[in-house]
C-alpha cells in the first residue's frame, strides 16, 4: 500500500475528505435517538437541496445507487403502470432492465450517445401511446457525461399528466433541480457522488400523494419505499440495520457541502474541474467526444488516442502509478476513456492529473493522438 | 459528543475495533485491481470459515442482512417452489414475509419463542406435504438469542431430499457450520455481525449448482444473486457500486478474525462474554428469559424488573450514560430487554457493563427485580 494513495477522478466512488472519512471511526448504535437525529438531519439536508420539504419525502435506503432506482420504480408504479425509458446510454439501457425483471410494462426510446432526449420526442411519444403512465429518464448520463434537458422533459410529462421517474444519480448536489419548478414523482441519487459522501446508501425524493397510495405495489420486501418511509416517520428508525458509518459519513459531508457554499459553490467547482480538464486535455491534442453544449461538468469521455501503441491497460496502470485513477469507457463503437470532474478534488490537481497523462503517452510513446 | 464513545451491547451494529475502522480511512475505485483483490480475498475467507469451496460459491451484497435473505431466496427458491418456513421469533416471521411479498408459495410452523424447532417437527412436516422444496430457518433467533438444533434439522432436510437456506445473520463465525457436514442451498450472514465488521453489506454461500440453475428466477435485478455471481466471476468486481468502505473493513476484521484464532477463539471470546453477563446478572437478579441450553452466546433476553419504578427508556439513557449501549427486548408477550455478547469486547468489559445496570436499579430505586 503506497504512502500517498491515489486520487480516484472516477464517477463515485471518488475521493472523500479526510473529515468525512473521520466520520467513520465511530460506532453507532441503530437504535439510539442519536442515531435517529443524524439520519432526520441527513434527510432534511437533502430534501433542502431540492426545496423538497413541501412536497416530497425523503426516503434512504440502504444498497448502491442501482437499489434506489429499482425500489422507486417497483414502489411508485403501480403493477398495471407502463413506463417510457428515455435512454442515450448504460444507464437509460438498465432502468428499462429494471422495469423487464420486475414484469412492470414498458416502452423505450432511445437515441445516439451523442445526442440528448428532447421534449419534442417525449411530446411526441405520449401522445401516440396514452397508455403510459410514468416517463423515467437519466439525467446526466454517466457512460458519456451527457446532459438531458430535464426542465424542458418534465415541463412535457406534467402537460400530459403523466408521472415523471429521474435518475440523478451522478448530477444531484451539483447540478440545480428545483421540485417546485421541476415536477417529479420521485428522483433518485446516492450518497458516493455529488455529495462526496463513500457509497453504500442512496435515497430517493418521493411526492407525498404518490408515497402515501404506494402500499402494495412493491415486488420486494427490502425495496418497499412506502414501507421504508412509513417505519421511519414512526419510528425515526430504519426498517433494517442501516449502513451507520456510510450514513455518519454522508452527513458530515453535507455539512461541508453546505460550508463550501451548497449547490452553487459544488456547481461551481466541478466545472471548473471540467473546464480545466478539457483545456489542458485539448492542449495534448485528446478530444471530447461530447460537444461542450451537451457536456455535463461530472464525468468526460475521451477518444482513446489512435496510435497503436496504446492500450487502455498500460496506460490506466501508468497513470495510476503517478497518483491517479481514471475510468474506462463504456461505448461500444468507439474506444474511449473517460475521467471524472468530481470528489474532493480542485482544479488544480485536474491540471496535474493531465500533466501526468501527458508524461505517460510519452513514455508510452504514444505519438498519433 | 462524549470523548468516549460507549461500548455497543448490541447485536449489530456493534463494537469494532479501531483497525478496521481505520481501514475506512482510504478511497478505494471500486474498478481497480487492488479493490477486487480485496473483494476476492474476503470470499475466500468467508467460504474458508464454512469450509464451503469446494461446493458453495460466496456471493456478497450491497445492503444490509435482510436484503441478502431476500436475495438468497428470491434467486434460489424457483417461481414454482414451496417453502416451509421455521419461525420461533421475529425474524422467522420475516423469511415467511419475504416469501409472501415475492409471491412464493409457502407454509409455516411456529413454536413458542422459548422452543426450539425440532428435527422431528420438521421430518412429520415433510412427511405431510411433499410439494415443499425449500426449508428455511433462523439458527441463532436474534429475538431472544435462542439456538435452533440446525445439524440435526439440515439431516432432515437432506433425507427428504429438499433444500436448505440458513439465515445465519447473528451466528456466523462464532458457532461452527461444516458445509461439508451440514447440507444447505443458502446460508446467509452479513459484515456487520459476529465478523465484528461494520454493516453495509451481506453474503450468502450459495451451492454451486443450484445458483447455476437459478437465472431468471429472481424477482429483482438488483438482488438476482445469480446475476451478480455470474458478472463477478467474470470480470472480478462487483456488477453495480460496491460500498468500498464497508468492504474494507470487513476485509480488515477478518485479519484480525484469523489472528485472533478464527472461529473457535471468537465462540469461545463470546461463550465467554456471555458466561460472564448471566452471572453477573444472576448476581443482580435479573433473570434470563431462555434455559442455558437452548442459549446462543450471541445476544441475551432478560425479563424487566417487576418494580413499576423501572421504565426501558429511563433505563437505558442511565446505562448509556455510563458508556454502555443496551438493546430493547422484541418480545410482545413478556417485557423484556436484551445485552449483546458479541463485538470487540471482553468478559471484564461485560461484567463492567452489569455493574453498571446494578448502578442505575439502585440509583432508580428499583427493588422489585
Ligand atoms: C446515472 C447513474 N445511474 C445509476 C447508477 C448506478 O449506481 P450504482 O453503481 O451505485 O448502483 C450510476 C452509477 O454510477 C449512475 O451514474
Ligand atoms: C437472524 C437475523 N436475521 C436477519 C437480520 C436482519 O438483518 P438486517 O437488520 O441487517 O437487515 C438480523 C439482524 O439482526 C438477524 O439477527
Amino acid at each position: 500500500m503506497s504512502a500517498v494513495e491515489p486520487i480516484l477522478l472516477t464517477p463515485g466512488p471518488l475521493t472523500t475528505s479526510a473529515r468525512t472519512r473521520q466520520a467513520m471511526m465511530i460506532d453507532w448504535g441503530s437504535w439510539d435517538d442519536r442515531f435517529n437525529q443524524l439520519t432526520a438531519s441527513l434527510c432534511e439536508q437533502l430534501l433542502a437541496i431540492v426545496n423538497g420539504a413541501a412536497t416530497h419525502h425523503c426516503v434512504p435506503l440502504q444498497g448502491s445507487g442501482t437499489f434506489a432506482v429499482e425500489a422507486a420504480i417497483g414502489t411508485l408504479v403501480p403493477r398495471d403502470g407502463k413506463v417510457l425509458v428515455l435512454i442515450n446510454g448504460a444507464y437509460g439501457k438498465r432502468l428499462a432492465k429494471i422495469c423487464e425483471v420486475l414484469g412492470r410494462s414498458f416502452s423505450t426510446f432511445e437515441t445516439a450517445e451523442d445526442e440528448p432526449t428532447t421534449a419534442a420526442d417525449v411530446d411526441r411519444l405520449l401522445r401516440a401511446d396514452n397508455g403510459i403512465t410514468h416517463v423515467a429518464l437519466i439525467h446526466c448520463e454517466t457512460s458519456t457525461g451527457i446532459l438531458n434537458p430535464l426542465p424542458e422533459i418534465a415541463q412535457v410529462v406534467a402537460e400530459h399528466g403523466k408521472r415523471l421517474i429521474i435518475d440523478a444519480m451522478s448530477s444531484f448536489g451539483a447540478l440545480p433541480v428545483d421540485a417546485q419548478q421541476v415536477p417529479f414523482d420521485a428522483l433518485i441519487a446516492a450518497s458516493g457522488k455529488c455529495l462526496e459522501g463513500v457509497p453504500g446508501m442512496g435515497f430517493v425524493f418521493a411526492r407525498k400523494e404518490s408515497l402515501a397510495s404506494a402500499a402494495g405495489n412493491s415486488h420486494s420486501l427490502a425495496m418497499d419505499l412506502q414501507d421504508q418511509h412509513a417505519y421511519m416517520a414512526k419510528t425515526g428508525q430504519w426498517r433494517f440495520t442501516p449502513p451507520t458509518h456510510v450514513v455518519a459519513a454522508l452527513h458530515e459531508a453535507l455539512l461541508q457541502y453546505n460550508e463550501e457554499g451548497g449547490l452553487p459553490a459544488r456547481h461551481e467547482r466541478y466545472a471548473a474541474n471540467c473546464q480545466a480538464l478539457m483545456e489542458e486535455m485539448g492542449n495534448l491534442g485528446l478530444r471530447s467526444f461530447l460537444p461542450t453544449a451537451i457536456q455535463a461538468p461530472i464525468i468526460a469521455t475521451f477518444h482513446a488516442p489512435k496510435d497503436p501503441r496504446y492500450q487502455f491497460k498500460e496506460f490506466y496502470e501508468r497513470v495510476k502509478a503517478k497518483g491517479y485513477i481514471l475510468y474506462p469507457g463504456k461505448l461500444t463503437q468507439v474506444e474511449t476513456f473517460r475521467v471524472g470532474c468530481i470528489g474532493h478534488v480542485q482544479p488544480a490537481e485536474m491540471r496535474e492529473a493531465v500533466a501526468a497523462i501527458g508524461e505517460v503517452l510519452r513514455e508510452m510513446e504514444v505519438l498519433d493522438i
